[in-house]
């Protein structure tokens, strides 16, 4: 009973999806962030979900951890094959099974991108809203309940998905939800596998939510002079029940890499970047009103526009955004930073999170998703300097500290993976506790991406 | 270790609190539906989470069951006492524990209800709003995963629970869940338990969203020629993006009885009740698209009002529909069907539903949340006639069997129970197994709410 024996047998019967060349397994064991290379001892590539099972039954009998792999863009070292073992790659399984228009649904593979879901659904007038930024896989996003900047209007994947397929740690195939809206039938599995990381079951098909493309957008950006006055402005228009698309934050320092990045000259000053969606009408009332909170709580310098190539030129310091940060300092890498907080104590955690950045001394801009509550210091370290990723780390834990006394979260996005199990205990409390006895439960030897999400064994 | 010694036990610590009067036993045993009263042993009337958890940690010890209750207004038998045990009544844990009006949140006791609720948040400008029909307790709306006429909308207590303090059935007091809009740290233990039926623990709290009063509200009604152009109509409102806040359908049949009942003439067709939520421009707009969409699909005398006393009336025969049913058999009483299917087979599911009502003979008008594809035949039938009763469950068993052969769920919004469970297994497959596991790990001696949901020992 080994890894050994479990990749031999493997060979046996998927000889074929197995790889274990060197490259491939260097490729599965990186990280998009700050965690080191740990690599697995096998990468098996299926075409569906009964070679899933397959595998993961020889695994099981052989005690042989698993880890699902998408397009391995998770942020805190969630695809990591820290104790070896078999990773699944689900790049193969790519399909949109079945678009049904009427209902407004998606089946498709766990490896299908967001971007090429949304290039099937030109057509229907429909599209998949969620958006983490990265082209992630499907599968991906929901095993760490991704959302990013339209969840503010359109939810994250805890909402967007409708169904799941899933491959248990004991190899059977299961399906949870059904294809109509909402359900009182039983425990909601589908909730309980979207976020759940690998460590209960691999993903294997998603029934997604669609949504209508709106018959107009408009965009819009406003400085403001200090952080509560944009987030007061967010919490106001929230409020009066104004449907923003996205709302999102840059503060001083992001603008100012942007600034340095592109070439531009905006007022080095929080901003806030809206995005509005509806009928021609709507979505000019909605920006009208918006446009009157923001400048009743001192905004200056509010646009707006529906004309595509001004909407572009409006978001053009957001979409910028992190890549002029990671320029602001050679050669660096990204401790990317994740918490989220009720919105009325934002413009506290933020001004909070900055004023910690300073006395620190690394370059860490803050962005956000700021209808959510939901932000982001990119933290900036010399992958060289042991002491920078560390500093980073100690911030990292210092958001987290303070987002849990505000009655937020350690992650809004990203996922526990490695990097926030820690943080798990204090979060959660005895539910934390609980979590582990549902591990145990259904995967009771461990073997679905172990050392992720729980502690067991 | 038996429920008599459990009680004597209970009576010790919390005798106060405890009644084993005959109207309460009698009282708490009851169903609002066709299920036998079954009283439980005693009653509870715990004041806080504290006592909560001491009695489940009495009542573990000596193996005795535990049914949580609220208002008694489930209609799938959740409440009954099955195996005896203590019925554990919220009504005195019904506080507004907190308002939250910046980050549209409000912090309950279970035993508050929904209007109680919205009249507290009279001030605010914010509503909770959904609405079962029943003037139901949160708690139980939460544990049943109940939705109603705004979830089109506004979502179903899944989408609007955010946190919930829960006693295990060890009689730990844990906490899922936060006060930021999301999160995506560890297992989404809040779902687990929304929809759980109390059977792996109490909620002794709840975190619940709020959402903005509209500005306006429009109201429209209009009669269709047959199902299929009716739900067309909803079909292309919904792909369109106009968004509904309420779209009720009601069919041939109901309109009947409420005419009879209310003295009406309204043309004896399938309906659509709709109401639009926004600015007073939106609503006009929403209006006027949802009425050109039906009158393109053969709906006529479509109206719609911005008037209260004019909305009202529009909508008066929704209004009156289920009383109308009930009296338009003297004495019955109801087998309330709940089914929900893809939207795009749920004019074939209603009709072929019809036809199986006339067949049988019994008295069935159909009314549905239509936006979702919930739809429920409300069976009438004589309480002294079992052999009516025993139709009009089999009839209920070939609504479920076709919802399950359409995509659909054996139940949209009113739960398992004792009414739903014998289609558990032929609604989830290997699934229920697995959700059998959860309540294993979560309450292995089967003392919270036996009977219910999950079949164990």
């Amino acid at each position: 009973m080994s890894i050994e024996t479990a990749i031999t047998a493997l060979n046996s019967v998927l000889g074929d999806r197995l790889s274990r060349s060197k490259s491939d397994l260097a490729l599965h064991g990186q990280s998009e962030t700050h965690f080191a290379t740990t690599s697995p001892d096998a990468v098996l590539y299926p075409q569906n979900a009964d070679e899933v099972a397959q595998a993961m039954r020889i695994c099981g009998e052989h005690g042989c951890p698993v880890i699902g792999f998408g397009t391995g863009t998770s942020l805190e070292g969630h695809t990591a094959a820290i104790r070896g073992g078999v990773t699944i790659d689900f790049r193969e399984m790519n399909a949109v099974l079945e678009l049904r228009p009427e209902d407004m649904l998606a089946r498709v593979q766990p490896g299908l991108t967001r971007e090429e879901l949304n290039e099937e659904l030109r057509a229907t007038g429909l599209f998949f809203p969620v958006d983490p930024g990265a082209n992630a896989s499907l599968g991906g996003m929901a095993s760490t309940r991704a959302s990013g900047t339209t969840a503010v209007r359109y939810g994250t994947m805890r909402d967007n998905v409708l169904a799941l397929e899933i491959v248990t740690a004991e190899g059977k195939i299961i399906r949870t939800g059904t294809a109509a809206r909402k359900s009182s039938a039983g425990y909601d599995l589908t909730a309980l596998f979207v976020g759940s990381e690998g460590t209960l079951g691999l993903i294997t098909e998603l029934t997604l939510k669609l949504h209508g493309l709106p018959e107009a957008t408009a965009a819009a950006v406003c400085a403001f002079p200090d952080t509560p006055s944009a987030v007061q402005t967010v919490i106001e228009t929230i409020q009066s029940g104004v449907p923003m698309a996205r709302i999102e934050y840059l503060d001083a320092a992001s603008i100012a890499a942007v600034n340095s990045y592109s070439n531009r000259a905006d007022p080095e000053q929080p901003h806030l970047f809206v995005d509005f969606h509806g009928s021609p009408s709507a979505v000019a009332e909605q920006a009208a009103a918006f446009g009157e909170l923001a400048t009743e709580n001192g905004g200056l310098g509010f646009v707006w526009s529906t004309d595509e190539d001004e909407k572009r030129a409006l978001w053009a310091a957001r979409y910028d955004a992190y890549y002029a940060i990671l320029g602001s300092k050679k050669g660096a890498r990204a401790v990317v930073t994740d918490v989220c907080v009720p919105i009325s104590t934002l413009a506290e955690a933020i001004e909070k999170t900055q004023a910690g950045i300073a006395q620190s001394g690394l370059v860490g801009p803050i962005l956000g998703h700021v209808g959510d509550g939901n932000y982001h210091a990119i933290l900036l370290v010399d992958p060289d300097e042991e002491a920078e990723r560390e500093q980073a780390l100690a911030l990292q834990s210092r958001m987290v500290t303070l987002a849990l006394e505000l009655g937020g979260t350690a992650t809004g996005e990203h996922g526990v993976g490695m990097g926030k199990l820690d943080y798990m205990e204090a979060e959660h409390g005895a539910a934390w506790g609980l979590m582990g006895q549902i591990k145990r439960a259904l995967d009771p030897d461990n073997i679905m991406n172990p050392g992720k999400l729980v502690r067991q064994n």
